[in-house]
């Protein structure tokens, strides 16, 4: 309903701080998914919910974590990290962070446990990669139930710190104005967090990089093909799997997880046009 | 695969006449998706099939029949009734009819046992309508199965003859170029089957139209909401249950038919971009 896979994290860390989220309510900072993610959360459970939104967030998703009964807070990019801080340390209200934390990258474990239940001989898992939380929680479930199946990153070459930290053994932080040119506007986290950079250091096979043009080349393939609308960032590990260059195709069952599917119908438009 | 339903109705009645088309090969009738359900079905089975097609079909729909290893004859939108008889007097080739057929129709019903087996409370399901094969094996399956449940038709407005002979009772036909006006270019057929207007008298509870712009909005939302490419034929139920003038959401589980994803993707970005 909500469009991503960012509710199983949400879900899961709201409802394990609950005994204090019901006094102070929760906060969390984002221009999009994990936003609405946790605004819906804070609805099923009943807690308040403040989602600091950049100024340059787009109306639409303004819209939309209000429309959960969220109150929103926009604050000007510069000030992202640390006003919510500051809001927190006011209130006493519990932050979510959108992966820096266990009981996110928990939820999203979920994912990886269903994976494997629906493919009980999965070979190969690409998964999108940004602040790591989700990659951390799949790779964590795949590798307990299923030891054999590779766990391979995807990330928008704009955007490539993760792989470049993968790489080098050090977590390497990109300057934000490099990762905000990549059309996966999902992905633009500068940074793995520090959680989900010890979860990939141990758990993952790889982190491949991938084009913008071969971003938009998989979400059109989608589109056209599956009948699947995805956002850009949902379609880097299909873009992985077509265009990396990691073999997959003989070794037995291959997923990618279209992690999301909240495009701007004007750049869904624009991409379908061409 | 093929992005609609008629790939039931096509295997089923190709791999019925199965010992004739092994030395005939198959003939059908198409400008779109009945075309390359036959022609992958003949594939599947090692038959030969040949498709007639318009010579208004478009390019991508005559290339995707032929990528499929059929021959296609094109001929002009006046000969689309005969062609194919005279094609298959003169070859003895088997005629695979998209919907005035049992083994068509039984093909179908496979739709509404897979539905009843997913949701066992099914209260009303709404099917499009067109040639009223789908509907017919719907219906059948769902009334054996799930007597209770209703099945409604759902008919864009400005090809509403399937509604008028419901209303009527007799089974009534419309010029072809009135049918031709609605942007469901899958649900233009000028009058239901003779054999699927008997299952629809029979089985059917209601037929409803909707217009195209309630079509339109329809496909609109599936596309943003559900993330779910379709084509305005295969949103039709979709329209006819949020703006149809049919009671159900008090009424227990409702289902609508997507039947179709094939849309030029031209088009869908035009919609996206409203």
């Amino acid at each position: 309903m909500l469009g991503s896979f960012k509710i199983r994290g949400a879900l899961h860390a709201v409802h394990q701080i609950l005994p204090q989220a019901r006094h102070t309510g929760v906060v969390a900072f984002s221009s999009g998914n994990h936003g609405q993610a946790v605004a819906y959360a804070a609805k099923v459970f009943g807690v308040s919910a403040t989602v600091v939104m950049p100024t340059t967030a787009p109306r639409t998703k303004v819209d939309a974590v209000r429309a959960l009964g969220a109150t929103v807070e926009l604050v000007s990019p510069e000030d992202r990290d640390h006003y919510p801080m500051r809001l927190v340390e006011r209130t006493g209200a519990a932050f979510v962070h959108p992966f820096d934390s266990r009981a996110v990258i928990a939820g999203h474990a979920s994912l990886g446990r269903e994976l494997v239940e629906q493919v009980p001989e999965l070979a190969t898992v690409f998964v999108p990669v940004s602040g790591g939380g989700l990659i951390s929680g799949v790779a964590t479930a795949v590798k307990a139930l299923r030891p054999t199946a590779r766990v391979i990153g995807a990330e928008p070459a704009l955007a490539g710190d993760a792989a470049e930290s993968f790489r080098s053994g050090r977590l390497v932080r990109w300057p934000e104005k490099d990762t905000y040119r990549t059309v996966a506007d999902g992905l633009r986290a500068a940074s793995l967090g520090k959680l989900p950079w010890q979860h990939i250091r141990s758990l993952v096979d790889d982190i491949v990089t991938v084009t913008d043009e071969e971003i938009v080349d998989a979400l059109r393939q989608l589109t056209v093909g599956a009948k699947q609308i995805v956002e850009p960032s949902g379609a880097v590990a299909v873009a992985a799997a077509l265009h990396g260059r990691v073999r997959w195709s003989d070794g037995g069952p291959a997923v990618a997880i279209l992690s999301g599917g909240n495009i701007d119908p004007a750049l869904a438009a624009d991409i379908l046009a061409r």
